[in-house]
């Protein structure tokens, strides 16, 4: 067994691997392609970006690619499915470090924790501030899976009523109830947070158009922490700049990184989280903690592995 | 019944009150002091900055005082438990909004949302920031009672090992173990976030030493949300700037207004929250939740009223 490995894995976390499998053999490669190492190689870890046509036809014996990021948009998909390779992905890794960045940027809004910045800069005391509370709000979940039901989970911790949307309406965890997509409109008038984690599909494509963010409150949050096709950017900036809606934190975008001239830099209500939010010093560690069983797996020729992933359905 | 009210009730809350009580005789007085009210008054409702001897001495008809908030380190106590007067807070009112605040807070600096705020008012993309996790982190909450308890309760949550610490180590509802005062330097060295809730007693004043800092991580989250005389701030600032500690979010100070020259203004990894952790647009609605069945159970004669406050004891 070949187990060529894209990215880069620190030592102390690399020695452990292959003191696991000392049956497997491991290529690290996370700077250049090893052209050599792939003819033979039968499983790739990567984040998924770097896969090309190219890359798979230089590894004829690859079975198996497990991908440590949760978008596959990226891959050569035709590729793979004609090959019958089997694609994986760390579904659940996000869920943890993605909950805390979301309920953080959602409690820093609430409780004016970005004014208290701007003050301590300023060097002044004030009390003078509007606090809002968490508790007792309505959040509308787009896309309620392993990351929207772990915010949930939270959520309702905090005494939020949690909606979960998605294209069947079937009850999702954590959700006190759960709507589909046609049902949107007739739930945003009471949404205090609307929060996308839906991946990019046709289905998605422009969900919101301008008279969803007209029919939200006016002290809403929208919040997009899945893929940006959802809404246009102007139709998201026009709706803002008419205060159609409070605020918008947005941690995915059309161009990645987000070009120096969009307005949504210095627009006033809007929080730019650089596709970070799943980031964490411990992303590594958990992904390699997802890898390792699915390999003893594999390696016993089991092919139904966890977080398989179907390249036609898009997720 | 004569019920003066010292501080301002906004009239979508005055008329229910009113309404719900069509015994009672109100006095609305949030601006003056109004001595003819006060001469005939039974019950005092007030957030307890305003109550002096002389107030008490104009008002010989008091038996109770509602304080909504729950400091009452500016009562007089001596004179009120002379005259036997009932003194009761809103313990509980606080413990929502400050958690969130406290969450909040927590959940920023580990997701480096400070750091996204200033990169967006740079223009400037980057994805080159350090991101900690909440999950799996222990946090110390001294003074675990009704706020520390609802903080533990959503920590637990979060996969966070709650430890709380009081004067008897008696075992406090959503901390996953329980220590005395004396036990603190032990917990100090594993706690990834110190939390103190501590009311001004005689036993928290100066709980915190230099000693107590070195023992610490250097990862540490500082926060005192209690009362500023358990460490004293120049100690907490040399620990600061020597990285025994890695940040510092305060909600009291020594002098409130803190001065305008206080170093704590100018320090990296301070967050200033000007004792506001606990405000709410929705903060008198609450107290008058928690004074009606009082003031029910009041004029029927019973005087067991909820969240009653010992005076002698100070909290």
């Amino acid at each position: 067994m070949h187990v060529y490995v894209s990215f880069f894995i620190r030592p102390d976390l690399r020695e452990p691997l292959m003191a696991d499998f000392p049956n497997a053999t491991f290529t690290f490669a996370p700077h250049d392609v090893n052209e050599e190492a792939l003819a033979t190689a039968n499983v790739l870890l990567t984040y998924g970006e770097d896969v090309t046509e190219d890359m798979l036809e230089k590894a004829p014996q690859l079975q198996w690619i497990f991908v440590a990021s949760a978008g596959i948009e990226k891959l050569p998909a035709q590729a793979i499915v004609e090959r019958n390779i089997i694609v994986s992905n760390v579904r659940g890794i996000h869920k943890k470090p993605m909950a805390e960045s979301i309920i953080g940027h959602i409690l820093a809004l609430k409780r004016a924790i970005p004014w208290m910045y701007e003050q301590k800069k300023k060097g002044e005391w004030s009390q003078d501030v509007r606090q809002e509370e968490l508790n007792g709000s309505t959040a509308l979940i787009l896309g309620p899976g392993a990351i929207g039901g772990e915010i949930g989970r939270i959520l309702q911790k905090f005494d939020v009523t949690t909606i979960g949307c998605n294209r069947s309406g079937e009850r999702a965890k954590y959700m006190d109830e759960t709507i589909t997509f046609e049902k949107l409109k007739d739930y945003l008038p009471n949404a205090d947070i609307v929060l996308s984690l839906l991946p990019k599909t046709k289905e998605t494509d422009r969900l919101f158009s301008y008279d969803h963010f007209v029919s939200m409150k006016e002290t809403a949050i929208f919040m997009n922490f899945g893929r940006s096709n959802i809404v246009e950017e102007s139709v998201l900036i026009g709706a803002l700049k008419e205060g159609q809606i409070a605020s918008v934190v947005l941690d995915v975008f059309d161009e990645e990184p987000l070009s120096k001239d969009s307005e949504l830099w210095t627009l006033d209500g809007v929080v730019i989280s650089p596709h970070i939010s799943s980031r964490s010093s411990r992303y590594v560690e958990r992904s390699l903690a997802i890898f390792k069983p699915s390999l003893r797996k594999f390696m016993q020729g089991y092919r139904n592995l966890e977080n398989i992933v179907d390249l036609k359905r898009g997720y």
